[in-house]
């Protein structure tokens, strides 16, 4: 049941099927006066967009945001905000062949099970069609968070076994969006891009990692207990499709360091307390400490290949399904937007939140 | 604020502190007619238990469970479940010397500056005494999932560097709880202990993983985009403390495959529709499959150390923080059933949740 | 902050500003199945809209509704049903006059005092136009129940001093809409009609009640302590725009009676427990008992009036503030179809929450 | 399902049966800071108290309240404050006679019905007794709102047909704690007394009214849409046990009034706007004008009567219920305490929902 709704004081509702008619978000609870430029919400939009670049796929999506309420005179006014993108693209015929096949990896065979009855048009809502609105919401949490010097950004730290080995803090983030990969090393971006058209060629698709990182960030943010920080990060990353984990700070890594070697120290600069490392992530007991927050998104290889593969039809029947229509051969250059969407849509709500923290 | 409140249909309040009167958790929406029985919850807690075995910490913590309201002649009555467990161990002066004091990757300095005013009394609310009020939540959680033939149950897989490279259908999990590790491998088990017991002896501690699985689980659980099964499952365990990562089915390893690998073929068997390998997880488009789920959590080394740590107390001074008390050299193996209670209390509030998929 | 979602399970959102593009609602939690047909939704819309008759306001809003999504082949899907309505009637020069003033017992000074900034055109969001987001949705909630045998609906008991003195049980739910005051006494209505032209000629505005009943709603729905059903009733019709009070029941009146007047006393007639009375308002302890549901909302009269008012503006200076536009003399007639939605959305949401009533 | 929990932001959880172990409640969201004093909420659970007056029930309930966490060297520390009253009078056999018999006007069908099994020992969790805890988390949220200079009061307005004719402003508050009425008119409230002696003479019950009253209130709180502060009021006040109305400002009085007279005109007086008026109850548009806000809470009698009265039990055959026990005749006295503590619940939600109204 539900599940289309995510934040508790900056909450947003998403709508929409892959095929449908529109899909679209509500934000309700977005502070009054924050000025909202529909402009720079199809920046984001375009960063996730199909058809962006040779190596994602080739959909002709535009993606054209409307906002239909909650702003006023180019500032928010404490009313729920309405986006809409209509859907341009309805080819219906392109999903006919798999109205009653069940795709192997995909949602056709649980939605069917769960809800007894589907939209089986591109995926219709298990369609990675509906993160555009998480986007375009999180456009919104972005310059809600920008008022307080708080950015987030993402950029593709792994393809295949093509592994970026360095930390956020040596990169420089201005190249990120240089390359067609969204990978800060232009070297590594041009090996990758090679590497994804060669998979390609094969009717194949591959894996990758999102880095996101949130600078600028106070003390303060998270809660105790169940909504630490880094389990709404988590949560929120998890959500997007084809992810398979999430860690943060020293992650899967740190389980093998020793306790000495793992502690981030407390020292003061200038006023402000920091630690001299950041093992942490910048979360401590579930709450940001002012150091950066980083973390790691892993996604899957697309399920969409082209390829014949043996499955079963509703009925149970054996089957063949085939690759077919515009997919990505890997999704994380597109993936970047969402992961920054949804940080920035957790970050603003416990923004919200810290302000009753105290009396 | 808050954060102390989990789950939508299966909803849980946890409270207390460390040293404070009490900890207790209050359940509102367990279903009426479920049998609860105090000496099942019991069972977990003990598995949660300090000073259960050599290897954790020696505090004395009988964790003693006492159900308040909500269960009448055995069962459940459909109104909120109350569970209180009374400190036994609240010698403040051992903590006296840090009251000023921020440990090093500890939450005193984030919850000082979250709330201006703490209880710096072990860690108070920030302190892992908090996951027993989830234990005995889970326990009744999985009494829940029991009446509809789900079982979880959860492992050590991985203490420092020493990893179990077999996957759970490989184990015997009947053995976990013959050691003191919780390790489904007898030798392993040895191995880890050892190591641990080294690590202590170094006044240090190490890090480690858990693995957990759900068998039984029917086809559905899991809710489109936000609430997908497994980010919920992530949320859940990256809000255990000390937790730094959570990754499911094919997990971080995944990103490295091609799709035509990972796909997950579906074939009829009898009258059921299943995959012949289970790179998912058990979860497809965020909604169960039917298949065995089955995710790994990572936890940090423990941050309280036997060694002197150089730090600053609350005024920004330099200070040094030394280490002292009973604490765990490593919290995996008490950490195994706080990763079972949490699963189970995610499973229950879908499975209730599921209860509205159809008209 | 937010206030703009209703409902736990069946969980709406609505959105839009009586001037602005588009009103909507987004349904989040409707079961799987259940068929929708957008002809349905319009009918209730059309009781609802401007411009019906002669008495009511004569504002020309189509209220044409499209859905979105969450539908396909005419069934829901259990995803999140968007419905839109674009407004055509986005005539800001006639609001100009009121740019700056507050309006006598409007949201005026409210809104500009809470959030800083607002959309004075035809009161924006807390104009009573949001009302048809609820109406659509309550169109749906309606059909859900009726898949259940439960049916709402609601009539005109009062205008002014006219007061329609027979219970629910003694109309003729047939003639409700014969009139365009929606009471269902032919005679009455003419009268009420009669007054509220003489109240529109002096530029005046008058109160009125709505009844509200709901027929073969099931043992078993609402919650103990807080969401008792008829406290969840009574906040669903506190909200529309105009309301003053709710009562069910015996009401107010009951207060002045004695117990072993007011008990209703239990009888079995065939194989159902039934009361011979029914002052309870077919609730008891919060939850139905299987009597019909019946309760009366209060609304002020309109504080639109076409008269000259003193007042203030947003610097405090005195100012006048003179009616105009096209209002309603009387909101009754329309607020049926609202309270109808309204009460049919409390409804769904306990019929969904009660399928975890028991294990 | 559930139903237990109150409140978005300061939200409290509530459980306990009448005749169990003991009740209690867990506040998650209290700010970090406030100066909590036990003995001040003991002073409103003896205001609520059963035995406290010749005319109320003469049950032996001290209601100690213990604070068992969230408090630390005497303030709140921003995590969940649990606070517990042990159930001293636990005399079962009072009960045994009706636990299968079906109370006319109790909950001892519904609950039977909705939940299959329920416990039958003075009502379980349908008892008032519930309220008790209420009060408790009630009295925190007045320190909290103290902190703002708001003030919430309550007093009794009517018991049966006798009706104080006095409006809140033209009543002397500090006489009303002067009687055991709580009517803030000496003469009334000996009336009222003298006939609630005579009502119970006859082994009879009477309702009344208590009107609550909210001073100091800051212009913004409330929320457009669902959450207007009067529709949350209503709710609160109507999840009271025997609440059969609420209504606010001129209520269902209000109906009967013109526009012309009902608006009220604003006015700036010093630095402040304020209206001349206040037909309104201090809320327009659903959001606090810095008006007084009141309110009136109509309760019906009390359904247990010492008289005998025909029923069913579980199996549907004809019993009769005799009245036992130390029952209150008319409830209004100590519900003056609750109506207070629901609001300053409410009150103290929208206040810190209010902190993220502008950016």
């Amino acid at each position: 049941m539900s599940g289309n709704t995510f934040g508790s004081h900056f909450k947003v509702m998403t709508y929409g099927e892959s095929h449908g008619r529109a899909i679209g978000v509500v934000i309700d609870g977005c502070p009054a006066g924050l000025t909202v430029k529909q402009e720079e919400i199809q920046v984001d939009l375009d960063r996730r967009r199909p058809g962006q670049s040779a190596i994602v796929t080739q959909r002709k999506e535009g993606d054209h945001v409307e906002i239909l309420s909650g702003v006023f005179e180019g500032r928010s006014t404490g009313t729920p905000i309405s986006m809409i993108i209509y859907n341009q693209d309805q080819r219906s015929k392109d999903y006919g062949h798999i109205a009653e096949k069940y795709r192997p990896s995909h949602a056709d065979f649980t939605y069917q099970e769960k809800f007894g009855h589907r939209d089986y048009r591109g995926g219709g809502r298990s369609s990675a069609r509906e993160t555009a609105a998480r986007v375009a919401a999180g456009a919104i949490a972005k310059a809600l968070l920008k008022t307080q010097g708080i950015q987030v950004f993402g950029y593709v730290s792994q393809v295949g076994h093509l592994k970026l080995d360095k930390s956020h803090t040596e990169i420089d983030r201005h190249i990120i969006e240089e390359n067609v990969i969204r990978c800060p090393d232009a070297e590594l971006a041009r090996q990758m891009e090679a590497f994804i058209r060669e998979v390609r060629k094969d009717g194949d698709t591959v894996g990758g990692v999102v880095t996101g990182v949130v600078t600028g960030c106070p003390v303060g943010l998270g809660a105790p207990a169940f909504d630490k920080l880094h389990a709404d990060l988590g949560k929120a990353m998890l959500s997007i499709n084809a992810c398979k984990g999430f860690e943060y700070g020293s992650g899967f890594q740190g389980v093998t360091w020793r306790g000495s070697r793992h502690n981030d120290i407390f020292e003061k600069i200038g006023d402000k307390i920091v630690t001299t490392t950041n093992h942490s992530g910048g979360i401590q007991g579930g709450i940001s400490n002012g150091m950066d927050i980083y973390f790691r998104v892993a996604f899957k290889p697309v399920a969409t290949i082209m390829q014949s593969q043996p499955s079963v039809d509703q009925s149970g029947k054996e089957t063949t399904v085939d690759g077919k229509g515009r997919h990505d051969p890997c999704v994380v250059p597109r993936a970047v937007a969402i992961v920054e969407a949804m940080a920035a849509l957790v970050l603003a709500d416990h923004l919200l939140r810290s302000r009753s923290d105290k009396i």
